[in-house]
């Protein structure tokens, strides 16, 4: 059966919009122009939306500004967007308007529609209009970055912080339980001073400790949310107590402490917290890439590496080797992050487009930030439980490390000087023996350089 | 009606896959493990998998490798794929098993159980193996970077560098049409002297001559196809005619002049041939942004900017500024560039990720290129048809600054000097007077010196 | 009159070196092996360097591992180091050693001849070893990093903060100032609602201010060093009160807060700290592109621009225009930031190299980190004085621009409807004629729309 | 003694001047605006520099536009600037006013006042004018990229390619040379099929051979150089023969075919050729990357890691660590790809940046260019000397690897299909003993599977 047409009329005419959609003409026409990516913005900004909407409705109904009926009748609706009813209904592809003008427009016409049918009972009515009404008071300009923070704070506070919290846990439990193997540690990828395995992994769990600290911190930036400020930041038809109720309305809504920008203008000229949130899962990545990497070196093998640990089996690892099992959950991670490192350079190349009063990079910046959270988010709890936790140590491997390393010879440094150390090192290497048998030759072996270079007294 | 499911095995043991999948264990793995985008690698790649496939059997027949019966069952399982008709059953996510074996699994899987039921009636039957009939002298190795070539070289080529020279064209063509618009030059965003507004559409079609060319130039790196490689470039467990006898057949399939790697070695240690394509659609995309930043600083207006050319209006351009029209196309332009170049990054991150003989992040290399190669292909003829083929000038505008600008002093240098000529620029500048009131009171207006600031004969 | 040279050991053999150097052997190895720059680690790190080695000396002697008359002497030595006298024989270029090792052995050296001059007043003495006396309770892995951070504190809180600081204070003196010069807003670049070119400012004020907190925040994790880790992190062959008291020493000696790594393996493993402050310095970048890109946008002219600002003159501008002048202050910052948001990537790229026990890549980390701060920290000042200072607003054209823009028509909405008041744009528009001729057409000017549409109330 | 001042007079007023300084008042200026890096315009480009100018002169002079006195003593002066007689007065900063004006002035400036000594005898003199005679018919934004341009092509030719082409043939030599050593390959780092150490190295050769074809080709972009285009691509004040004449000078001069460019108002508009070059060179960077991470995983060791290689020991390697020899020449490589990288993200932000008729972040991606090439000219000749054509195969560790390889059961799959071989394998390494064991124990031991795992074979 051919879908049905009706018209809807805009400013700049008539737009055909298939009869059974509840978004309008503005949207109609962000679907005919931007055919570009397939991808919408995420559920956690569609919600975020349905929060501002029924946020506004409420202040602007507690200001007299808007008819109760109509407000009642928007909150309605737009509670049914944050529960995700009207989901479908959200069209327009990512790269879009400038500033995600369609984007807000979306949810306007949509609770608008919406809004009036709940009111007349006919979905034909526009009892209810998508700007005098459902966007009273606001603009795009000051409504989408606020959906944005509160997008990205309830995703990481929710998701990625939990994740991020779980890793750390289990670093530091894994820690804890290798903290009895002893190994050599390896400076340049050459022979250094002996360690234990557990010391490895702690130093895995203080960076991922000090990034859950960092992620933690770009929230108070991202709990600046500017509604009232509307198209560039002086606050346009718009009562003057719209702001802080509005601003304390979504804060009821969703149990977080947003509040008003220190600086509206910078909030309105800029996409400062989103950036700064965005640079700071680019450290996390550069840590995990160290972190999967090093994994994936101490497993090498299993016989022609160092195999100083084993990973758990999640899957065959090649089509034409039988037999062989790949760090794939490590490579999932490293790879993700390749992708969230990507995703900064985008949002940084987006930010230096400010121009003047506003940003209208927005739509990008909200899918490279919401996009990155979510890979993190999912990546995270995968690696945990399905690497991180199942990490066994060889230990006769390591040992065996150990034992040969020639930086042994380090213990002897307080005793016999640097030089003369350096020496003995050096002989071992070339003539392929070991620090004992140097020692011995040269008449130095004695109760004291035998304790220097046994690795149990250099740990 | 709950989803039915089967046991199958793999060497790592027994998984339930839903029994109306083609697909089998090790992709099921694959799912279970990989829960962390849910985008899958694109159409394009699975298609370029199905022609690998479609053309390992072909040659593997032809050398007597296999089965004919086997053989032809594959090829019309693989003739399958390639039509899309088991796109449903490709559930692998981008951020999958390093160097992308589950997504060589996932092909294989589906084509071994399709065969098998081709061949036997039955799809409980298998007949036909995933890797020692399917995967017959292959690895993910060699033919992963395959079908991403195959795809790449399809996609630029049929999409691509259609897009860029239709832009190209249409910039030429609305070059030649406003050379005859007078206006003044900037540089520095100051006064400069003048110009033809034809002129600098001329400099932007020359600029995407130039990008036509170096997309152009990535297709011979990418024409080459590492068939028979297999796992680390050393041709294990091939007929040695394998290679030639199965690029040629690809090439046949697809009608593009694939070839064996002038290295076979490097190709199978990185993804030079993307990394070079990826870097050009980077010099793209910056291009882009200027050319996008230049048409919306030279429409800036309607009343408050340059107002110089006119675009076309295709949506309206605030939910709280009645009236206002965006650049919007330009905008959306912008912003997937701002995604493409982001893309690079993730792409150079990948490729240094490369390790002895393989780089396994291809799957995210896959993605990103073949992503950022969809996103301008898609882009560009929006840019094209919905904004630089409608541009108006505003001949009044531009003739009105052209014969204010204080830098037709120029054309006074040659007469006058390059400090006296400053002398006169500066006085005009303070006073806010015309050039030629400073001649006049300096009694230096004569015929010579008012002709030489007739910005028409500084063109 | 030719350089006379004399011969050094070391463990790989003899070294020519200058009569008149006071290094030794590894770092003429080091010169000899790396002329890649000719660039040095600047003054700053130097000196830090100076600071460790006499810290280290003083900890040691107090712990009863040195002798005092060594000790006594490294310390003079490394207090000269300090003050600047040995500048010319740190001669290691900037791309060395990995982790460093050549830079550490330069100090080294340098300090242990001096010394053994100041004990024996003979330069050939080698009384004091560079190794066991300078070096000792030391590695490159735990000094370079500490010197590393040492002088970028130093370098952020003497000089970096100061200039945002002082900058903040001037946009806030700017904002106030211009404050009553009323403006059209422009969004997407295009008219806009009106406001105060102060308000503007106050967001140029805003955006830097919050910056200063996000620089100010870098110091808490680069106050960490990580002194007595040596090697690795696990304290070899160092008296175990050793780090506490080192860290103790430099902090007396430098008058910073510095203090033990919460994970001293973490430490060991990366140089988050270096990053963390890196990613800041990035955001700054993208922001001061903003500001200035807008200044310059705003001061666009001084005839075939916006005009609204005019900017101090501080150097003509074209050696073909005469009388141009150009926002070159502006530009130069710009490019400062080009080059930082480059640094960052060289500093991410170089962070994800990290392995196992250490970061072999400290020296560029070390040099990027440090050059960027540097830039920052002459830039900024020069910004501040001889551009932000001097802006003056050209008021008439401010309020020319306002005057016209068709957003006026915004002030409508409440009164007529998004709907109508977005027809009386475009037809003020498409007639290029007055809203209120318009509302007068239409016979809808009264006193309230009147009103409405006057810029004054509309702020 | 004091230095004396002079005073000298530019539109903007009066300067104090260095009395010994040739350069003038527009130097002075840039002098004291831009107190920022200390870092000047390399030697190549001030040669450049002055090849313009004394092939603007002659060309001038060809056309009847400069008398043959001045013209004479300027290309005498300008021959002298190419000797690098005048570098000391090239005093202005990188960081400097946009698009290079002060750097073209400073040429000006000295050439008109050394040019007017020649004339005259008197260095007070003032016959001949910076902008007048030195830059006539010129502009900056013509010049400056020439300049640019000239100086990449001189460098990428005589030392950038013969570093690559150097490199190349040493690993095609250390290829041949390794290609009898047999080894394990691994991909994933996990035991993968046998290969030859000389294959491993034939993928570098390869790789970097494909490097040196893409850098060569950016030279043909680079051949562009726009001269006579002047002020925006106009040919304003200049003879129309200039451009070609000046360019055939140019070339003539260098011995390099340059050329006028494609398009006049793209060359004008954007900085392409520079960009396009950067890429080239991050690519070569990514790949460099990947060697020289490799390289140091072969060596690693030489007790506690892979040791398949032993590279030239070029110093000592720690200060703590006695006998330690670290990789010091691979990581200096790496350390200076991290910054190229860096330099290229430099450049594109600045490539970002261009507006209208120019892009005047020019000064910055003359650095980062020139600098890139520079680095990478200096690190690779001694990459390949200290390191590469030193290196030597440990053969025993080789065979040791490969005979323990799980991934010889891989010969089995042909013989015994996917599925039983994997089972082998598995078990093997579950029960940590020889693939031949395991054969043997099931009864499938003969003379083809006992030959199908010997590695020799399964090269």
């Amino acid at each position: 059966m051919p879908e049905q047409y009706r018209t809807e009329q805009d400013t700049l005419g008539q737009v055909l919009v298939p009869q059974s959609a509840y978004y309008g003409a503005q949207t109609q026409r962000a679907v005919d122009n931007f055919q570009i990516s397939g991808i919408r913005l995420p559920r956690s900004f569609i919600k975020a939306q349905g929060v501002i909407k029924a946020s506004a409705a409420a202040t602007n109904m507690k200001l007299n500004m808007l008819q109760n009926d109509i407000g009642s009748a928007i909150i309605e609706a737009a509670e049914e967007v944050i529960d995700g009813h009207w989901d479908g209904h959200f069209v327009v592809d990512v790269y879009q308007a400038g500033a995600g003008t369609s984007q807000n427009m979306n949810a306007n016409e949509i609770i608008a529609k919406r809004a009036s049918e709940i009111l007349t009972g006919s979905s034909a009515s526009s009892h209810v209009h998508a700007n005098d009404h459902v966007n009273m008071a606001q603009s795009t300009n000051d409504t989408f970055p606020a959906a944005l923070h509160i997008a990205a704070v309830e995703n990481i506070t929710q998701s990625l912080l939990p994740a991020i919290g779980q890793l750390q846990q289990e670093l530091e439990k894994k820690s804890e339980e290798l903290m009895s193997v002893l190994k050599s540690g390896r400076t340049h990828l050459h022979d250094a001073v002996p360690m234990r395995l557990g010391q490895e992994f702690a130093g895995y769990a203080g960076t991922i400790k000090g990034m859950y600290q960092q992620i933690e911190d770009t929230l108070e930036p991202l709990y600046e949310i500017g509604l009232g400020g509307n198209a560039i930041g002086t606050v346009i038809n718009t009562h003057p107590d719209y702001p802080q109720t509005a601003i304390a309305e979504v804060s009821h809504r969703t149990n977080f402490p947003f509040r008003a920008p220190q600086s509206t203008f910078s909030y309105m000229q800029n996409r400062n917290a989103a950036i700064n949130t965005m640079l700071a899962m680019k450290e996390l990545a550069i840590h995990l890439i160290k972190i999967t990497s090093d994994l994936r070196l101490l497993a090498s093998g299993p016989r022609t590496g160092l195999a100083e640990i084993a990973l758990p089996s999640v899957q065959p690892g090649s089509s034409i080797m039988p037999g062989k099992v790949n760090p794939a959950i490590l490579e999932m991670t490293h790879m993700v992050c390749c992708q969230v490192i990507g995703f900064e350079t985008a949002i940084a190349t987006a930010g230096i487009a400010s121009q003047l009063e506003i940003n209208v990079m927005m739509p990008v910046i909200a899918y490279t930030l919401l996009e990155s959270i979510e890979l993190l988010s999912n990546a995270l709890p995968t690696l945990t439980t399905k690497c991180i936790t199942g990490i066994q140590a060889n230990q006769d491997t390591c040992n065996y490390w150990m034992e040969s390393s020639l930086s042994l010879v380090t213990g002897l440094s307080p005793i016999l000087g640097y030089d003369l150390s350096s020496q003995i090192g050096k002989e071992a290497d070339e003539r392929n023996i070991a620090i004992k048998q140097v020692l011995q030759e040269k008449g130095l072996l004695n109760e004291q350089t035998e304790k220097a270079i046994d690795p149990q007294a250099l740990i």
